[in-house]
């Protein structure tokens, strides 16, 4: 099973690929999407939303999982967040994947076993994980981290043979 | 000139186009998008968008203008309302048309005359300015008022010719 994750954000959204065969993980290609500052928030929402449309045609993942990244005390910048989480939910819908979506606790619970881990300590699990990953970006770490922490929420939901595991950690979408 | 107005809500999203030559005010179409609530938020977006996307080629407007719906005070329901306007300021920038987005207050002066304007007021007057219209539904109404907003505005851009007018009124987008 081929999974995008995706760590959307208005300036910068990181995504990563990785592919799953049981437990075995490997790492496909990651990247960041970059905003143009100098670009009107219309545009830039559209460029996303292409880049993001692009990457699903070139890596195609079968499933999406979005880092639900947690609301700003700034009201201006929360509805800015909405808008590129938005297109960042969408997008992959609109391709036909299946879009799941994990807190940043989750995930971090899920790759370092501590809902407490630094965005250093995910880096260094995520490159530990996925060796020959190369990441240097923390938004394509933070992107490949939602990717792995949905492999592993697939496997429980499987073990456990419902949805019921999964759906008491995943805010509901 | 075709503009269409938006009113965007990730339960209704509004919508009315006019056309605009010299001073004179022609209704086109207006509707309401309605969200299924049953549906995760990924499919209301994609939906929201697909819609959008729809009415955009069936309507063939030459501009967008969106209303910058007010933060609420629950980052929550800020997020989401983030959510539907990054796809409201989105898809029809990927279809090519300019877009503007003009701040409730803006909206209700260029329409009533006054920033302080009830809801009721705005609908009352719409339907003065575009008769036979019969919009009923507030969200549509809404949508109609930034659609003569802009119009306004633009008429205003032209005849100082220059953008210093209208970008002092407009929230930079």
């Amino acid at each position: 099973m081929r999974v995008v994750g995706l760590d959307p954000g208005l300036r910068r959204t990181g995504w990563g690929v990785i592919e799953a065969e049981g437990n075995r993980l490997r790492h496909v290609a990651h990247g960041v999407i970059e905003a143009d500052p100098a670009q009107s928030l219309d545009r830039r929402l559209r460029d996303l939303h292409e880049a993001l449309l692009e990457m699903i045609a070139a890596q195609a993942p079968q499933e999406a999982a979005v880092e639900e990244t947690l609301v700003n005390r700034n009201p201006d910048s929360t509805l800015k967040l909405g808008m590129a989480r938005g297109i960042a939910l969408m997008t992959p819908a609109l391709a036909g994947l299946p879009v799941s979506q994990y807190l940043p606790l989750v995930v971090k619970k899920s790759i370092v076993g501590t809902g407490q881990a630094s965005k250093e300590q995910v880096g260094v699990m995520v490159r530990q994980l996925l060796p020959g990953s190369g990441v240097r970006s923390a938004d394509a770490a933070d992107a490949l981290a939602v990717a792995i922490c949905h492999v592993h929420h697939r496997a429980t939901r499987r073990r456990w043979g419902g949805l019921a595991a999964a759906t008491a950690l995943e805010e509901p979408a």
